[in-house]
């Protein structure tokens, strides 16, 4: 660890529910995610922040993969034999264990979300919603290094 | 705060330079970020993390808001009347003061990786880099409610 290493604290500000009761159950690529259903639980004193929410068809959920203890700079995904620098993938096993999935919302009652395309696990700490815009976020033409493997598929 | 409430430790992995060395110099639209160059450091202890990154155009780096203290579950945006809610927003003064960017990678050397299209204050401490994959995170027909009002610009 760096010396230079600030340490910062982040809570729980409500919990995501899937149908992803352990970590085998998760698709390991987001496009088998396609129709599961989640619905995100925010503890109630947060509920305010969820105004204007229900207007944008997708978001980001921000979570902390809670089951993973070990960090890893270099991973094997799933089905591969070459190893991956951590900062390339999406694996779990990374130095701060933040989670980032992009899920369709469906609705916004009180304090809860209602998202499909879900590929978290049931349980999961959420620690931020941001709103997904094209226009902030899209890059049309863009390169996805060695996952472009599976362009075809 | 809940009492159901988990706690978190994130530690920098890094450092983001940037040509914004304060608050105000921020571009409060990422439109107005395109062209501006920046250079993410990453501590030397990470730097095999960031194998096979240099295939990706485009990243996400996550970050945590250093300067911002407080939160609040409603907030004006620039130039707006109209509070909206937190969520429904990128602004820094949420629950967790995570922040969220996607850039353009122009290179990976060692430990530093070069960016373009940065809206992130100099010397924001770094938490997670994220490869971007249209193939996950584009969502050509989306809906991105109170922020529509710019679609014309």
């Amino acid at each position: 660890m760096g010396k230079n290493e600030q340490v910062f604290s982040l809570k729980a500000i409500g919990k995501i529910h899937t149908p992803f009761k352990t970590l085998d159950d998760i698709p390991i690529q987001p496009i088998y995610a396609r129709g599961i259903k989640g619905r995100v639980s925010l503890f109630p004193e947060y509920a305010e922040g969820l105004r204007d929410l229900d207007g944008f068809s997708h978001i980001y959920l921000i979570f902390y993969f809670h089951k993973v203890n070990d960090t890893h700079l270099r991973i094997k995904p799933h089905f591969h034999n070459e190893e991956r620098g951590i900062f390339a993938t999406r694996a779990p096993s990374r130095p701060n264990h933040i989670g980032m999935s992009m899920v369709e919302l469906i609705a916004v009652k009180k304090n809860e979300v209602f998202v499909e395309n879900v590929d978290i696990l049931d349980g999961t700490p959420l620690l931020d919603i941001k709103p997904f815009s094209a226009h902030i976020d899209f890059r049309p033409k863009s390169k996805r290094g060695w996952l472009s493997q599976y362009d075809d598929e």
